[in-house]
């Protein structure tokens, strides 16, 4: 294509077109996480910027191009996508969905050790050229690869965060709210723990404008509740499998999941979600590891972690999560 | 699961839950352009309540749960699905998406006759349970499959809409913007006639805030043009058939066009947009076809359709359209 | 002006235009809180369809056209205004906010006698052009006129919803957050009863994360607590006071709240609110009186009322409040 | 009130607080323009933090509470407000509102004299706190003080811009649409030169679709035009008298489009606007003067004018309109 002078000469450029200040989020890996993850916050309007890099340049091109195409109907976003990191440059988020799908029937701590090598590359190049960014994990098993990424990045460790068991709880209110009859923005509830089998219902936490359901029936929650409400924990628990059954991987709601931790970030609210952070000194947790705690969100990552009050129960079982993930980390080489 | 009582019995029902006002889509297909609308529609609050309805049941299941698991992060959608058309009742909008899809090397009117057949079985279906619903056609070829679908659905024709060029002219618009450096929503353009290696880049239209590029070169978009504008009409008839060869599927730009398109009716606001609609009696079109003239959009479907002044070459191309297009229906068995 | 044939035979007009379907809302009152909430709502996208009623036709006929002059920059929104009541006509959402304003000094409870004369005007009008609305009361005394206004009107109970200390729980939310230095929205906790200077702080609903402070620490917002948290509801009851003696009115927070509430009932979120409603049958009261309780808000306006866990100290200020509020109903002529 | 450690230490603070990369913007002026442009940004999501000045403190702590209480029902937003400067610090926009307000009967141009003295005040106090910001000058007369503001600011040209004519091209639309009966944004046109009387409708610009109203009847707008289309651009003249004449003021409209100002700056979205800026060197402009055209908006302010085609007579008015208010100019000690 020859050039455009009909028209350009009819602006009058004023500044240089160099970008400095504009919200940009970075997505490495456009499977269906990563692009569901960029397609909501390019409805939703939370960026104004957005790179992709992909290993795969053909896919990369064909979701930029489809990205790009909307474009007319939505808030600009400048889209960009390349297998090389210098597009992701000047990035205040990046978010990592690349790595192996966990496959049905696997576990997701069997994908660790195929995950490691990819973040040996990935995190060095991220940070390369986004020194101060906030690291986003979503790749599974999510709190180890978290913790791999903190080590590797030489990050600080709010600036290193897994999206862990943000979505369970959102599943978890979401099951709740159904069974209950009202909104699940007007449900409380949280799992913290690792993200998988051993995550944690904290049924001391959920209630319903301030009444908790273990106020309404104590038992609420536990093995011998004749209400069987811990069934909702499992079809938590059972989600991701059930879902990658049916449809063969999942996408919209760890997208938007996504999209408003960034969101979170990106407006520095300061509101409280469930996310993998480093738990050592919490609920007698002595390990170095990566778990999900409540976590305050804002500008500079995980600004604070909130020590929630647990029962004895289910304090038990985040220090048996809490084990079982420094198992895999001792075992890892870095 | 058994009864959840112990909550339930702290909230006093005043009304029976019975629903009738709410603003209902239904999306039938859950292929990835269906997806993606019922994913914007979501993400972008245009509605209150969702219906999807697929043959494959666990893909419709998967789907459902995964758009459901993100609820708690947005304004609360009812999201419904089912092979089952009751689903569907009530709705103001039907967007078909069913179909074939468009393989690659495959041309749009080849589609044609698969889509006939899935066509007989969805629009009376639609019509029992949403009787004074707006169609919106989205599968291929859209021009044939918008009339088809009026004829079987019987409703008047403002309230049945193709797709049509309005993604074409998204597409227009964003590959325009980039080559002057300035946002889409300030470069004005319409493609029109037959979605398709048919259709009619009006560039006469073609214009920045009123000052039309045929003002500054009289030449722009002519095929003797020294600037070679007019490759732009080529990428985007090329746009769909690239996107497939690179990703196997577009899905991103259709959905986020759906999504404004039904926002715009929902809202009722009189914004004018390329819309596949019965073309009879403009520029000279004689048939009875379907393809994209500028419409003007609104509660009830297209409130009107705009005579946009054209060039005598555009005038002659939307004809050959229309003429291509009928060739194709006459040959319809409806 | 004469015709505009030369614009308007372009257009083929397919469809008569007169509007079902869209979703109007309208507001009496054109004072400060009228017209913050018109523009909330505006500026929200939470409406397609505004009316405005005031007595004064000038300054009625000034807001309509500020209004109108941005639409340009909303989604489309058709804003009418009238003197005459016909142009409320099919409303979902009738938002009362005329009545003469709380003067400094003034308490709400004296404002009551002039505010029910001119009910008797408003509410048989609006009831007149949409029998079916859900009537949002806004003007003060709330809790009183909501009654007024339910008695009035002939609605079922749940049709008829007094602002109450939805936009106090909105106060002490914030000033909770502020103090602990995190977001107003993981700051849980209800402001119930009278809105007014009886209102009730739940402090046993207030919690983070599922934590309440009460489990912090027993004493949290009684009177002898070292920490003095229940000075927050001091300042909560003062807000609207202090507010008006500042700068002459409140507006902003209370123009949200009500677009807040609107969207909700419009989108059928079923999400939990403090509203007045009919509050005869909880927590011991026996008068047929209105005041805040956490409502289930949908479509149908209170579609359930929450049966809130109290204290015994907080039950009795609530059963307090409801016989201050009946001791003014006995004595109202209607 | 004491200390409040019964929460705080249940959080575990991980990073101090100091705050660098939000989104602000300050309004200086809490008139009714400065408010409804603050509110209208909260409202719409467009700023993280925001900072109010004023000279009157009480005013002042009333609109920043009154803003703060209706943050839970928002994306939370930090408030801030104070007469003193460094409130402001670290500004991406400075809006300036302030000023005396035009009053019923009195030009534009009379108030520059009052304004200039203040601006000496206004304008270095933040450039101070914020020096390298957008400036948005709002005050009346706008194209005088937007020179004002750039001389005394000493900023480049692109990051001093007048609101100019961008809400006259709004009204200009609104009523075309209203006449035409299809939506604001579907009907293109353009206000240029002096935001005032001598305002010049670009009736070239005005087209739909592409196809301009003088291609339908080349009359049009013109003072022969025996369908009278000049009145709108009277109209729009009028409006501002007109609304202050009814309702006191304006400000829902302004505010509005400020709020949508500061988002194409804050997206960097590159739109086009009819803008306030250094016009010497366009349409045979020879003298420095600040004065609307359309202009490229971005994250640095105006990136570039876009040099519309006028037809002579449009020409000569914008030339009218620089030499008007360059006298103006040259009569002002700065």
């Amino acid at each position: 294509m020859t050039s455009t002078t009909c028209v350009k000469e009819l602006f009058t450029h004023i500044i240089d077109e160099e970008r400095h200040t504009s919200v940009k989020v970075t997505v490495v890996g456009t499977g269906q996480v990563g692009m569901a993850s960029a397609f909501a916050m390019l409805t939703q309007g939370v960026i104004s910027e957005l790179a992709l890099v992909d290993m795969v340049a053909d896919k990369l091109k064909g979701e930029m191009l489809d990205l790009q195409h909307g474009q007319a109907f939505l808030r600009t976003v400048k889209v960009q996508a390349s297998t090389d990191y210098s597009v992701t440059a000047g990035s205040k988020i990046c978010v990592v969905t690349a790595g192996a799908r966990q496959n049905l029937g696997e576990t997701r701590l069997q994908l660790v050790q195929k995950n490691v090598a990819i973040f040996k590359h990935i995190i060095p190049n991220l940070i390369k050229y986004s020194p101060n960014c906030i690291l986003i994990i979503v790749s599974n098993p999510v709190d180890i690869l978290t913790y791999v990424a903190w080590k590797i990045s030489g990050l600080p460790r709010n600036q290193v965060i897994g999206s862990g068991t943000m979505l369970d709880s959102s599943r978890f209110r979401f099951i709740l709210s159904e069974r209950i009859g009202i909104a699940p923005k007007s449900v409380h509830g949280y799992i913290i723990g690792e993200h998988g089998d051993s995550s944690v219902a904290v049924w001391s936490s959920v209630n319903i404008a301030g009444t908790r359901l273990k106020d309404i029936h104590p038992h609420t929650g536990d093995p011998d509740d004749p209400e069987n409400w811990n069934e909702i924990h499992k079809e938590v628990v059972n989600s991701a499998y059930e879902i990658i059954k049916l449809k063969g991987y999942t996408s919209w709601a760890i997208g938007v999941m996504i999209s408003t931790l960034c969101n979170a970030i990106l407006k520095n609210q300061k509101v409280i979600y469930s996310l993998s952070t480093l738990a050592k000194g919490y609920h007698g947790i002595e390990e170095e590891v990566f778990l999900s705690l409540p976590c305050v969100v804002g500008e500079k990552g995980v600004g604070a972690v909130f020590d929630q009050k647990l029962l004895p129960n289910e304090m038990e079982k985040v220090k048996a999560s809490a084990k079982t993930l420094h198992d895999v980390i001792k075992s890892l080489e870095l």
